[in-house]
């Protein structure tokens, strides 16, 4: 038996589920709704909203025909803590992709650049 | 052809590969010391790092022998981006289900205690 967070991830590996839980983000909803956006029958909706439901990321309601989908934030939430664990972590990694967009107030390392490496300024002689 | 935020939750989706990805946030390391806290075969654990290499989540060097591991933060951001984006949406359904534990910077009740209930100062006379 898989471990919940891992039934976490894995319902979150599809984009239609991760479609279908936009759209209940924004409140809850019938089966017929949430496969409106998509082009797919409605027994494949049925087997993603099956896996989502199985992974704790869904609830549905009882009432007789229609039986509303809810979204249910908890698993999602530990899913963002496991990542947010390790964000101290692999942020640094990603300073070598890009540059951070957040305004520091000093930015140390970007003045005044004096090693050999420096990119001599144009017009600048030796 | 998955799409990458698929892949990485996909990859995501397993507790070996998430305690391989922790260990790899503290630094680069060869196969041999990761596959140490498992037991787990060489090549089980190898079938694990081509999972997590084919979503992107690590590299390995080139190194002839040793070709070490190193985390790759860019699909990690992604995830946790995705899952960030719906947080407001998704964090009012927490509050039904536990009381946020952050700790407020101003504790304004401990501050100025002025009632009937305050301690005397040393000395301080009726």
């Amino acid at each position: 038996m898989q471990d919940q967070l891992s039934n976490t991830f894995a319902a979150l590996a599809d984009p239609t589920r991760r479609a279908i839980l936009a759209h209940l983000a924004l409140g809850e909803s019938s089966v017929t709704e949430l496969a409106r956006p998509f082009e797919m029958s409605m027994p494949a909706v049925s087997k993603h909203l099956k896996v989502l439901e199985r992974a704790g990321l869904i609830a549905r309601g009882r009432e007789a025909q229609w039986r509303p989908c809810r979204l249910e934030a908890g698993p999602l939430k530990e899913a963002a803590n496991w990542i947010e664990e390790y964000r101290r972590f692999w942020a640094p990694y990603l300073d070598a992709l890009e540059r951070p967009t957040r305004s520091s107030p000093t930015k140390r390392k970007a003045s005044g650049q004096r090693g050999p490496n420096r990119k001599r300024a144009k017009g600048e002689t030796k």
